[in-house]
């Protein structure tokens, strides 16, 4: 009975791993002559000194239903910023860390244009879009350094998304 | 006869401007067992160090064509990367510098996902998009200083896109 069920992402719900990255609650300021609505400053990037922020593009196939969660990883050089550039849900995986472990993983599924930013050194799943092969928008650290951190469950767990996602 | 027509988005064409952030033309890392693609650290972000680098979102309303180019803008504290979160095509103007006026703008036309890094203080456009209300996410100066510099044209240009786009 190791079943993960995906709830909705919320900035409160998503808080002690990171932060929604989304227009939704937040004020714009209005430019280029009110056409358009600049949100600005969504998230906190905190990237260590070692290195710099950078702009990547992610390219990810879609997961299968249901999914089996092996492992999580982390960063300890810096937060990792996601957004999608469809409307298409896709998971969050994000776990507690307990004496360097994971533990207690949780899974949200994106409704819309719902990014989101993990905090440094919080244990996630990897990208994982299920609808079609989708491509990300990333800000993360780039750099020298050992930036990846596994730890793969002794029991997997399933996330069963049927009730979620209609593909 | 101040007429602009929108050529086509390649890097060679934009290098004096920016950069073009796009997959193409770029040599991915394979991560997550092989499920997703990473195209690392695509443009140079340069931010003055009175601010930091910000994730933001922009969503902005349609141009219709034809556009009448008034002025143009550029940031004198920092970079400014785009990328758009559908393929529709829109529009980039650049525009060349003379002693602080904004000279010989040019026009591009994107072409599926592709996004820029304009380079601190270029003269550009305002982001365009042609096609519908579209939301970009954006890299960009956050912080204090006066980050805004206009530069109105004489004699406004006209660019016609029906050429190029179909609505």
């Amino acid at each position: 009975m190791n079943n993960l069920t995906p709830r909705p992402l919320t900035p409160d719900a998503f808080s002690a791993y990171g932060e929604v990255l989304e227009t939704s609650g937040h004020q714009p300021i209005a430019i280029n002559n009110g056409n358009c609505q600049r949100f600005s400053d969504l998230v906190s990037l905190d990237i260590d000194r070692s290195g710099k922020a950078g702009v990547s593009l992610f390219d990810a196939k879609p997961y299968a239903d249901p999914l089996t969660l092996r492992y999580v990883e982390r960063h300890p050089l810096g937060s990792q910023a996601f957004f999608p550039t469809s409307t298409d849900p896709y998971l969050i995986v994000v776990a507690a860390d307990s004496d360097g472990i994971a533990v207690n993983p949780v899974v949200f599924v994106t409704s819309g244009y719902q990014g989101v930013n993990y905090h440094r050194n919080t244990w996630h799943g990897v990208l994982t879009p299920v609808v079609k092969r989708s491509l990300f928008v990333v800000v993360d650290y780039i750099g020298e350094g050992d930036n990846l951190d596994e730890c793969h469950f002794d029991n997997p767990f399933i996330i069963d998304f049927s009730a979620v996602i209609s593909r």
